[in-house]
């Protein structure tokens, strides 16, 4: 039974608290908020001891890992005083909102031998893992390339909160920069961005955009291009379409339901999932198991702090190339 | 170049002359029909001599094979002089009104060795045909269960023209009773069929149905299940899946267009062809190209009068059903 | 928080356990079982009061209500003391072996006014409610027919397990003869059902089949028509097709996974789900809580004895056809 | 009856004679060779004079419209001839080698205010023209985003002909550049383009690439991302998504047969169409029909030779991006 302190009590921290309450091989110890009151509300739920500061969970001997879900600003300093308590730690992304202090985290991590993972979620996800194991296994040959459209379902956040969460290119792209380099094993090395806010001007205020198409370049001379979009009319959109050379892998956009309605001439479909969190609800709990194997020693692979940095890495440049209109080199800090 | 002449130029006979005048392989030499007007119109856009009777058309050397496309009541006499001057025929179905005519049809055409080819059109749609060769291949080992869908868009013939087609079950099943023999190569045994006027309470009085659903035993075991409907409120619609031993081949729906619109919480993807030629129209082409190499002896595989014969078998015994409520046996008279 | 007793510590027992454990609204009380290691096996994994005997859990005040899980034999006692006991019910089908008793417990239930559900499982599955209530709503116009598939991975039970199970027509088919007249709003009429053991020829020296085709005739005019086997070579499958006048919906079936390899002349996707919990695991959550909130009188539609009762008549009717080879009325007894 | 001189006997003028042979409101009259052995060969087949030069043709009276399809190289003279003798013309693409040439043909049309068209087959799509007549309609509100992915099935043309073919940037590039415009009614401002040889490295001997991701800002503000390759290992796949502010419309990959085998883990479809021809087939004879009602005056839509030197615009810029790494922005010429 592992024990696990939760930093953070908001959004994603109640997905956290739930899904370690619910899991028969951890204990949800503490949560740790700023807002006690946010702390304690997540601990009547799910149980554990709810804490404004994160020294008493790390001196616990019965906390085994922690999961660090605490607001951007803080990543830097739970996430190395974690690695520095020498705990396994399970963190959001990004690892830090500064890309020198987000190496000083992986180095930390790697130095220690430390599993500290960065929770890319999609990378649980049965179908592209599914994709992901079928292209190790050689079935399409050498990928040449990946599409992958992400789209959400409402403008949200809002034009007001891109502050705090880094803009599209950053939040939700660095998701999908990992999925490229996972899926296809191969290093970003070069990207282009171009967007605009059709969605919303509202976001231009904030320096951010809403609408974008991007291209990677990785080092296997695949191409990877990206869709990218905060709205849609017809509920989450994410798809991911990898072409090799001896065939294509595609992870297609899931249904609501099985249902059709054959009508006039048309052939009416369930549509998609309404959000984000019913497509990807699943993904959170096999993230947390794999994240449990992990710190357990039981070996399973997890996205660590280098492949959070890494992303981090990809979004900077993409950021750049918007601005500058041209291919940006990524460095390799990662 | 095979010369052809058709006989009848009601709407089936548009068909047959339309493609036989745009075969490289075979002219149009007669359009014979009693409404010699009907005729003429044919020749004029297609090419051919008009006949008011089939005997100058018979005795023309010219002539060197025969579509049979007359009304039904017509086809005994047609078709039994075809056999007689000894040219290759393609009949359409039924043979004969009456069964012991087709089968006096099908043993004459045996016997004098005639390429004598019933016109089941679909046994040349390419997805049929692949199923068909993919269960002789053994992909889905012993075929255990059948399902055929067919339903007519629009209730079409009326009511009053049941007379002359002879009802759903001879019209629109003699079709599907020999897709269920020749795909799974068994012979149909016994069979049960209920049925009901839903749609139109008009067909009832000519003693026809609208809506019924029919059990098929063949000699190998398998059970075959029929949908048939003369209205859709969704375009023509015809599906087949054979479950095997190791595995299940479907021939789906087809749709008009590769077309989906994604919009709030649905997928509206294009529907199902306007009606039967639309489906089926490159069938007849296909039958065409198939009746002219068996009749210039290049070998093609095509279905014969004995597999008409069969066919109406079925239909009779069906209509019994309908009636007795039980199953009925099939004599095996082809 | 309803008290809950599990009678039946079996496989589904198993099921019914593990979702009252995890349900925030109720808690497992007691398992019985005759045999009382299985009944403290289950309590130990998901609490409860292990007991041999349904007395004691009946008496206790704590009880609100029983699920009735127990082997098809003890069905009429147990269901019966519970309803003499006066606590809402959910039993496991059939209601009861014999049809006699199966109606005492339907109207004993009536009378008192009980919540007395069927556990029919698949009303609560998200696709075939759609169908349900867009079916109420009008979408499609009046039923005119139904088709649905049901067809079991592998072959189980084995051929020995026939006797206690009842055999495919009873066992897997009431769940459908349910589904049919809960899907149309429409009452069963009469039957005709053929079958063989084409898989297994084991099951017929138990009196069963292995394959079958059925065509039931509802009061509504509408003809709905079953497929059933007791083996597939590609997983769990089930499938849905409600024609109407006005249009036509479809619960189809569902994969496992939105994966899909193009290669060559194919394009391969993922199958079906590997069996029958894959597919239906998540209904037995979604009926135990329709049966929490009917029996806290929020509500809820739930299939009540009467319509278990009913299946079973139309189950018994089935088997009668098979041997008697023709349509049997089925005697409206619910 | 329209009287037609088809120049060119190549693989695309056969296409031509076939299709002007079989169409009922049209005559071949010449066919214009250098080489007039191919010329003489098209003739015996589909009708028509043969000759080496065009002179005899355009002089002809009976010629009433012309057919360019012969090789790149000869475009400007030919089509600049049949502009002069101010006959309607559907000119093969590009529209000449040389931007400023094909620019002086587009202004010579425009100022004759003849019929002149650029063959952009691809519009003539039957689910291609429904995508533009949807958008159009407004079901999908404005455009923001389009994909369109086109990826030949084979390595062709081989590396040495791409000398003669201008690149996959222009040959195929050019018709998908159309189709963004067309679809959207917007035009193009600035381009990016990434590519490599990953298929073949003789390609890039000749300057040219097998694999290109290309982002194209549209003056309506939207996106539009394009993925070609010249090989797949499974048939010829197109596919276009437009995504817009109300909903998405898609026109999907084109399977070769409606069949599906359901066997193990797997539903394996039937694959993409084996190649271009069976694939796009049908539109060469829709675009010469549309060709033919606008020469009569009968007010067709077709894309005139401003549509083809805008795609040609649009190749130039994307070529140089691939040198410069940048967005390039595209001279608005056209």
């Amino acid at each position: 039974m592992t024990g696990i302190a939760l930093f953070g009590a908001g959004t994603i921290g109640h997905v956290h608290a739930r899904n370690i309450a619910a899991h028969p091989g951890c204990e949800l110890k503490y949560v740790v908020d700023k807002d006690i009151g946010r702390a304690e509300a997540l601990c009547r739920a799910h149980g554990g001891q709810a804490a404004a500061d994160i020294e008493t969970a790390l001196k616990d001997k019965a906390v085994d890992a922690v999961v660090v879900a605490s607001s951007t600003s803080a990543h830097y300093a739970h996430l190395s005083a974690v690695i520095a308590a020498g705990k396994p730690v399970l963190c959001e992304k990004p690892i830090a909102d500064d890309l020198g202090d987000a190496k000083r985290c992986a180095d930390a991590a790697a130095a220690a031998g430390l599993v500290a993972a960065t929770a890319f979620n999609r990378r649980y996800d049965a179908s592209y893992l599914a994709v992901h194991d079928r292209i190790r296994a050689g079935e399409i040959g050498k990928v040449e390339m990946i599409h992958i459209i992400s789209r959400t379902q409402a403008p949200t956040p809002a034009p007001e909160s891109v502050r705090l969460s880094g803009g599209m290119l950053r939040e939700k792209g660095s998701h999908h920069y990992d999925l490229a380099a996972w899926l296809s094993g191969a290093e970003p090395v070069e990207i282009f961005a171009a967007g605009d806010c059709l969605v919303d001007p509202g976001f231009a205020e904030y320096g951010d955009l809403d609408t974008a198409a991007l291209t990677l370049r990785l080092d296997s001379g695949a191409l990877v291009t990206f869709s990218f979009s905060r709205r849609t009319a017809f509920g989450y959109e994410e798809m991911i379409e990898v072409f090799g050379s001896e065939g294509m892998l595609e992870a297609g956009r899931q249904r609501r339901l099985s249902v059709a309605l054959y009508k006039q001439d048309s052939v009416i479909e369930a549509g998609l999932h309404a959000g984000w969190y019913e497509r990807f609800g699943p993904t959170y709990r096999a993230e947390l198991d794999a994240f449990l194997a992990a710190a357990q020693g039981r070996g399973a692979a997890y996205a660590n702090l280098a492949d959070g940095l890494r992303a981090q890495a990809v979004a900077e440049a993409a950021i750049r190339s918007v601005r500058e209109k041209r291919m940006v080199p990524i460095e390799r800090i990662w």
